[in-house]
């Protein structure tokens, strides 16, 4: 399946805050054999996350994730910026209100939260876009979003690391799973000669063997350093044929006087 | 100045590589005043670069900045698509091709590299798009480029940190800076009271100071605490403000039996 995120957050754009959770779930998208296609991060700001999610529409993925900006505050606007986006109308959700209200009324029972009952910005998140079906944050108090926009699943999550891999795990691997796909990844690094000095044999394997990826890239250290990887999404017999690349790209190496420094 | 920035590599969307670039970024663009809009996220793909650099230019931003792709190899196709999206060809850059045939001698004259001269993987990275000015790379091999799109000036980077980082310093921070404004960013912790039971008041000091964006982010410590910053680009006497409005909030928390934890 195609995968896109669209990574919500003021924080991040003026550099307070690294956006940890895009490699986090790129690593998970890619080891059940999807693609991940492109990630975009917008600020918080209503028009530009509805317009950010018509062009992600557009490229019809099949998945689409966003983080951030569920909270209670004013400046959380992610889900009104979605509504926007799909032309739908933001409805209280009695589901959302319900366990929203569960939470709070915990907090405040174990004397975590000073204020009892609801307000006015702990209703708010309970405002979802028609058709939304809420999903369960079982670690902080803004529910996720499920939304289904013609063959487009989307899906709305908290952009909290802990809240948003939580959520993930129970909703979205689940989901990956199922159509699970093939991903293989394998490498080495080598040294003494350099990216430009093999590209012209990799070059010819990646026109032989068009199926894979084969990439190098620069590491410094105390010399130079190039890592080679191949990447291989869902191909038939794969892991054979990337183990039987790199063995070609080893000899190739080694009969141009370079070093072998590591097998992954 | 309104800036975007284009992050290009497969090492990205696979999740092998977490992108650090962005951040450090935009850091250095928000603490000279000016404002990061977007980052765009896309893999090694001719049409895509392409398609994607375009959607940013119609947006109009002062400066654009991609990073990654620059490399000899078949799959660094990140000029083609640069060439591509801005409707130009490449052409041989003699000033580039001068320097990256510098970089080669010294490398192989240091014994570092073991083949020597020019070949059509080496001066693939000195074919730029017509109208380039190439960008000396005082640390790795492939240049940088410069340029000029109508009133966008673009700045394509290479994707090593530490080469993105150092082309960076040289040419654009120059540039924020001649162009500098104020850009303040302030706040504390609190805890004992939730983001929920702030909210309301924050909503009415972010009515009554619109130039001020003020967010709360809950951090799961031992017991909940919220961190509240004010952020201000380009505000007069913002740094009075701020402060302002900072002591404002901590005498809302304190009245509400909140508890206030540090003060950056």
């Amino acid at each position: 399946m195609d995968v896109e995120l669209l990574i919500i957050g003021n924080e991040i754009l003026i550099g307070k805050t690294l956006d940890s959770n895009s490699n986090w779930m790129a690593k998970r998208v890619t080891r059940y054999g999807h693609r991940l296609r492109r990630i975009t991060t917008v600020g918080d700001d209503l028009e530009i996350i509805s317009s950010a999610l018509q062009e992600i529409i557009k490229r019809k993925p099949d998945i689409i994730i966003t983080s951030g900006g569920l909270g209670p505050t004013f400046d959380d606007m992610t889900l009104e910026g979605i509504a926007m986006g799909l032309n739908r109308k933001l409805e209280l959700n009695k589901h959302a209100l319900s366990s929203i209200k569960k939470v709070y009324k915990h907090a405040y029972d174990r004397g975590i939260l000073k204020l009892e009952g609801m307000t006015k910005e702990r209703e708010k998140m309970a405002y979802l876009p028609q058709g939304s079906i809420p999903l369960p944050n079982t670690i902080g108090t803004a529910p996720g979003v499920k939304i289904n926009e013609g063959d487009i699943r989307l899906y709305i999550l908290p952009g909290v690391p802990t809240e948003l891999k939580s959520m993930f795990r129970n909703v979205i691997l689940p989901i990956l799973k199922e159509r699970q796909g093939k991903f293989i990844e394998k490498g080495f690094l080598f040294s003494g000669i350099g990216e430009s000095q093999i590209a012209p044999y990799t070059g010819e394997l990646e026109k032989k063997y068009p199926q894979l990826w084969i990439k190098t890239h620069p590491h410094i250290g105390l010399s130079v350093e190039v890592e080679i990887s191949i990447t291989a999404f869902n191909v038939e017999n794969g892991e054979e044929l990337v183990d039987k690349v790199l063995d070609e790209i080893k000899e190739i190496i080694l009969n141009l006087k370079g070093e072998i420094i590591n097998r992954e």
